[in-house]
């Protein structure tokens, strides 16, 4: 297995990168490529006495968190781009690797990937997804941004590559699939909810039916399906109502001796929901519905975190991903063609 | 002052509304209306000594959580309907009160005020409304499900009447009103948001732009405007988040002797906390767009919360919010004519 690792990717950039490589290396003994600024990478991982699997291939350039519109599209399209995910892909393109991760621009990672490796075939959409922790594990959520706007069928389509991806690399037998509407109750939704519910329920997927967020953070459903626009939503609202809470129990414990002390020996009670909210333990999630494995993970990875995601790359290697999601596909417009 | 309170709304009805009505005349001494079943609500009120003031009005009938569709829409169109909603909100309509009321079924108020009150001149959409706790006090959240669909113009006057709101009746100056969105830049958004952006901006309003949870949580906006299906998604994900880390973070405490005896130590910081996420505190949020006030609460709404919904409903009467949301929606009009 040959793991491609964007080494220009997270805001710490290319110290996350080298050391969760090197980690990783030890583990599982792959193929490492680490794609990137040679000038800026090579001291660190000869610092760290390279193992000798991780490669370095050069790329002149990156795409920054800057780079949006027509500047990231030609950084992304243009046939002899030098940066590091176009660099990177390109090698996830021409087979010379299984898996492509970055920690970098989500939007640029979408891009490069939507030109070099190509949708596809049968997918309308890619879909962007995030690993939501919940009581139980963990729910697939997508479309969370790269499509504001759907079709119905589009959302059918998120539904077969959330199961696939579930099933195959997650290891869920029969994934559950929730459709996010604002009720439980067959018949609530928005249009496009409403009209996406009879093709979900129609298809060979094991469709929960509407859920709303109690069924997605209670764990009731395996993958939740949304448009772009709802899912992205959701998600930073989340993010900031955990970081909220977070804030005000920390502040309130440091507010008088007592409740310092009683912070001390609660401490190992902390863990549950330090661990349950560092994205760190999840370190990525996929891009789905391209011809290749690409996986994004957060601008704050650090080391642990790029760990966290070459796991979750290997399990989508080792379980085919790219082709099970293929057939699911394909049998999806065979039977409504 | 006259307030018309639904006897029947809660989950342990008529108890908590008796109870929150009596606690409000010992505080405010205006005039309180019981509507319900008196043969259920009679008993409890003599029972607590009717301190006098409150008046109660036999409703044979009550709107249920069960009630919808076409059943629901008899009950609260009827012209003799004899639902505690629609005696009650009559009693509005007939000016022989100043507001309505209920910890129901949020549905069934909704479809009773649209058919009794009728929706203000002006107005395209009534909107069901959220107090959001936040890092400094509230946002007031708009619409969070009366309309799942929504055209610009309706998110426009959701600002407007959010705006109006948060002004008289919770007295913040020149609120900032925020565009829940897929990202904070100007240019992002769905159809819808980006659309509803430059309306928002060309108006009267104190326009922030563009928000995501972040702003929203962190106290950035006082009105926070989007359509009903993703704000009844983002409303039910954050309750659903809260529930969840809160039950984590309950369970963990309780699985040792030093975890629980740092929990006892530590329960001053807890109450911060339970006082953000207690509903009972800000007791009922408004519907708006509406010829009447009416304020809906939590099914689980207890004494302390009917009581806060009484306080809330003061304000706006106190205000003349309808007056002034009234002329807000005639100058956006006359704006854009």
């Amino acid at each position: 297995m040959r793991i491609v690792l964007d080494a220009m990717g997270s805001d710490a950039c290319p110290h996350p990168e080298v050391d969760g490589a090197i980690q990783a290396i030890e583990i599982f003994g792959d193929e490492i490529i680490l794609v990137g600024d040679s000038t800026q990478v090579r001291p660190l991982l000869e610092a760290r006495g390279n193992p000798g699997k991780i490669k370095l291939i050069h790329a002149e350039e990156t795409i920054t968190m800057e780079d949006k519109g027509l500047k990231l599209a030609l950084k992304a399209k243009r046939k002899n781009s030098q940066t590091s995910m176009a660099v990177g892909m390109d090698l996830v393109k021409n087979g010379e690797a299984d898996a492509f991760i970055t920690a970098g621009n989500t939007g640029g990672a979408l891009t490069t990937a939507y030109f070099r490796l190509g949708v596809m075939d049968g997918v309308e959409r890619p879909g962007l997804t995030a690993m939501v922790p919940t009581k139980d594990g963990f729910c697939v959520v997508l479309d969370i941004g790269a499509n504001p706007d759907c079709k119905p069928e589009h959302l059918l389509q998120f539904g077969i590559m959330g199961s696939v991806y579930a099933e195959k690399a997650l290891g869920v037998a029969r994934p559950k699939v929730g459709l996010l509407s604002n009720g439980e109750e067959a018949g609530k939704g928005n249009e496009l909810a409403r009209a996406a519910f009879p093709l979900l329920q129609a298809s060979t997927l094991n469709f929960f039916g509407n859920i709303e967020g109690k069924e997605l953070f209670g764990g009731d459903v395996d993958v939740a399906v949304t448009d772009g626009f709802t899912g992205n939503v959701l998600i930073k609202a989340s993010e900031a109502v955990a970081k909220l809470l977070v804030d005000v129990l920390r502040e309130s414990m440091l507010s008088s001796t007592r409740t310092k002390i009683g912070a001390l020996l609660a401490k190992p009670a902390f863990t549950a929901l330090k661990g349950m909210l560092d994205p760190d333990e999840i370190g990525a999630a996929p891009l789905l519905g391209l011809n290749g494995l690409v996986f994004v993970g957060h601008g704050r990875s650090n080391a642990k975190a790029i760990f966290s995601a070459i796991k979750a790359a290997r399990s989508a290697v080792d379980a085919q991903l790219i082709e099970a999601m293929g057939s699911a596909i394909q049998e999806q417009l065979q039977q409504t063609s």
